[in-house]
């Protein structure tokens, strides 16, 4: 159960989530500092820079409630309960999510949790690493003639395996963002391998928008050893699609499967 | 041929392709507004929102070269050239669009018009109305157990057409969210018919993040009729999936149909 403290609450209990965008503490909105000016609280997770908690009142309390994977410090059910007992005894809460809180975020299960209080859940929508990493790296996911669609699918399920969508995607012409899938990365280019795409191109992009960055680029076929070389971790996006070609990296890669199919 | 003035060029010419967002102008980061601060010409497209042209200096040139379906005004080589004029004397061209640019946006093809002239485009991500639009109405793109993918396609091709990514799109089990595709509206949902899926909620969003906001929700079936009657014009994004099931204006349309089922 959830407690509310003795003393009368003085404000009104309110929900703000909030996406903080893919990292560079410049991608957040205007609209999300104005919510953080105004918190009582901030709830942040991991992968949330931690130079916009400046942003929040000096006397607004800042609580971390992250989980990287494999590291479950406070569960999905701790969260919401953390966010309705901050929100009845303090007033604002910012719960302030990496990139956007609907992206994989389980940000709709908190709107849910904070109605069954009757507190209202705004949301803020924050710049997707989805597109926005891709994008820094000058990557565009859509491209006249190579690209007219994207699609965005998590490399791990609730319940810790690929997507099956993953399957799907692998077999269309959409240029295919791959979220939380780093872990997996040998089993997803087995996929696109399976669907006839050994040469598609793919980068892998770690920490992206931060000074830590890491790239590589390679195809389905050569981008296990090429992430493993430069010992790329998560939080990483894989991105698969002709896309991926325009980026200067892979123009020594294109040479060579030119040269090789001259021979 | 692009004609550079007499006079001796000031500054360094300098392209920032900017995301202006969906049209709230409080859903522009914090790097894009740097970025207008320092601009000495805004070039900006019919989807933004004039308000963000305040946070430009009073001096910088302001200039419209918005283009609407139907409507060119400026075509995209002609925007490209004005780019370019506007770097070689003036110096910092902010291109202002709506949304992100690489999100159908053309983005990339003013990267590589300014690389041709060896002038550097850097590109500051924008909040995409493809996963803000539908967030704002508390649409997750993505939730557990509905949706572990989402995927975005244009309904107007460069040749004017519906992307034959969408026929994969309507078969598949992702979210999907279709850009610039009102005009098509009954030719699209009769894909998703075709598909099998004429009970797929489906929401129409046109102005989103605006005062002047419109919505409306249905399934596949009945979402032509309702977005004539509700009068949805473009610009509008369409959205197919079990998540818009969540909006409580679905709930109506879910409780006629377990009626339906019961008689």
């Amino acid at each position: 159960m959830i407690q509310t403290k003795t003393q009368t609450t003085v404000k009104e209990p309110k929900i703000t989530l909030v996406g903080a965008g893919p990292g560079d503490p410049d991608l957040i909105t205007l609209k999300a500092i104005k919510a953080l000016q105004s918190a009582d609280v901030v709830l942040y997770d991991a992968l949330v820079n931690q130079a916009l908690l400046n942003h929040a009142p000096e006397q607004a309390h800042r609580v971390y409630v992250g989980k990287r994977s494999g590291d479950h410090s406070y569960s999905q059910s701790a969260v919401n309960k953390l966010m309705i007992d901050y929100a009845l005894n303090y007033g604002h809460v910012v719960r302030l999510k990496g990139g956007d809180s609907f992206v994989f975020g389980r940000g709709y299960e908190e709107v849910e949790f904070a109605d069954t209080y009757s507190i209202k859940a705004e949301v803020i929508p924050g710049i997707s690493s989805s597109i926005s990493v891709p994008a820094l790296q000058g990557i565009p996911v859509t491209h006249r003639g190579l690209s007219e669609s994207f699609w965005v699918v998590t490399g791990t399920t609730a319940d810790g395996k690929i997507s099956q969508d993953l399957y799907q995607a692998a077999k269309s012409k959409a240029t295919v963002v791959v979220l939380m899938g780093i872990k997996k990365l040998a089993e997803i280019a087995a996929i696109f391998d399976a669907a006839g795409k050994s040469r598609l191109p793919v980068a892998v992009i770690q920490n992206g928008s931060m000074e830590n960055e890491k790239m590589v680029v390679g195809t389905v076929s050569t981008i296990v050893e090429a992430a493993a070389d430069k010992k790329i971790d998560s939080p990483a996006l894989i991105i698969f699609g002709e896309v991926v070609g325009l980026h200067s990296d892979f123009q020594p890669i294109r040479a060579f499967y030119e040269l090789a199919e001259r021979e």
